[in-house]
């Protein structure tokens, strides 16, 4: 890496850990593309070209899968109108109306099943919760290969939680089989570059990193500077947040009435097949 | 990209999909370093620089996290005693006593709700299904960050699923307080050349990605391709299978008797404080 390139990176530390700073040696491209994420939420008009996708998918698939099961797929939704209704399930936002490609993944279990109806074998196994949570795992594990290699050709992204708002509809606009989930969406385009957002800070490593054992006061510190950091990010960029971090991101937490419908995720669950055992 | 880095990538494309090919004009070190991910099980002695940590960690809180909450963290675990009990809650993995730092990923509520009683405010959202998801997503989309940072910088690693055969006891070894989860593990270190796996192959790209609705039919005739791209992979590897791909995965989910104690994850959550609601 060159001195150049070294400086820039050592920006990047200092935007991702605010005021905090690190010193790092050994830093290449691949991790310069990791920390410069942002969360892109407009696009210029350019279409994605195929092999983008494609390159997307098999850095996607080179991902680890548990017991090389693969229990995960994606749909690629280019259709406006289904568009629209994709972002009217996840709570009316307006970029996955926008983005020329939006793509939601799936932790898939359907494929197992009609592998065992088709061998007749059976498949009890993926009735668990434990079945869930691996497909679960498995298409966040596969949507971040295909995200960073999506940042590495100058695309942008950014994940939609809200598609668990509705997981009844989603399912139904996309033909989803039983026993398939819709674990998030990620539109897709090329970045505005006049709407680029700001590299957000996090958390200190020292409250998220812990060593050999889990210290429950490594946090209580590092709160406090975190909200100092993420009030200068806020100013900064001209953004109105709703109060301190803390208790911005309590208000998320509060109770069933703040999880925007995903309070009804265990039934909706059920509703797709998943048992839940 | 140098025409022999191309000529290389190409070899990647090859291995992860058999017999299949797939032409693409764009591509970069970061898409190579991902396709050419292998599970690595053995290294050498030689230790892991702290600031390489320190990258991966920089680029783990890079990727996104739901609402910013950064719902997760992680253990590194060193210590020889530590890491023999942990080998054994997980299936008795050698590779978890040998390497030298096991990562243990954890969703992590905890901190939230540590937040709430510091600021007296209600914390009920976190007793959702909904919230160990987004938790679970959330440490699942950081650890492949990690993951890619690790093997930019030459080192290796290995995700163990099996660390939620025994939740409670893994709680136990790691100190976690209630509202906590490892939701699985990741051994780390720079891999013996002389025992490095081949590149997995996976299922054509048909059959995950579907375009403006799920095609069930998708997967059918990739299936019997796949069956066969993999048995030539463990031959040429001489590797045993247990049968073909299919027959060998169906044994995997077959009945609570193949989930390796994880059929009981849902009272483990229970136990650990996840309410499920």
């Amino acid at each position: 890496m060159t001195q150049a390139t070294h400086a820039e990176f050592t920006k990047l530390l200092q935007a991702r850990y605010g005021n905090q700073s690190i010193t790092v040696e050994a830093v290449n491209e691949t991790i310069a593309t990791m920390m410069n994420h942002r969360s892109v939420r407009a696009y210029t008009d350019q279409p994605i070209p195929s092999d983008a996708l494609e390159l997307m998918m098999a850095a996607a698939q080179s991902a680890s899968t548990s017991s090389n099961l693969q229990t995960w797929s994606v749909v690629a939704v280019t259709d406006p109108e289904s568009k629209e209704r994709l972002s009217q399930f996840a709570g009316n936002q307006a970029w996955i109306r926008n983005c020329p490609v939006f793509l939601v993944w799936l932790a898939d279990l359907a494929r197992m099943e009609s592998l065992g109806q088709k061998r007749n074998l059976p498949t009890e196994g993926l009735n668990y919760v434990e079945m869930l949570m691996m497909a679960t795992i498995d298409s966040a594990l596969a949507a971040q290969n295909a995200a960073i290699a999506a940042e590495s050709l100058g695309l942008g992204v950014v994940y939609i939680g809200g598609i668990r708002n509705q997981p009844e509809e989603v399912a139904k606009e996309l033909g989803l089989p039983p026993k398939i989930f819709a674990t998030f969406g990620m539109c897709l385009g090329y970045p505005e570059p006049t709407k680029l957002s700001g590299i957000r800070p996090r958390l200190a490593q020292s409250a998220i990193l812990h060593h050999e054992k889990y210290d429950p006061t490594a946090f209580e510190s590092a709160a406090n500077a975190y909200n100092v950091v993420m009030d200068e990010f806020f100013k900064a960029h001209s953004m109105k947040p709703q109060g301190e971090w803390d208790a911005h991101s309590l208000k998320r937490v509060a109770g069933p009435e703040s999880l925007t419908g995903r309070d009804r995720l265990a039934t909706a669950l059920k509703n797709l097949g998943f048992e839940l055992k």
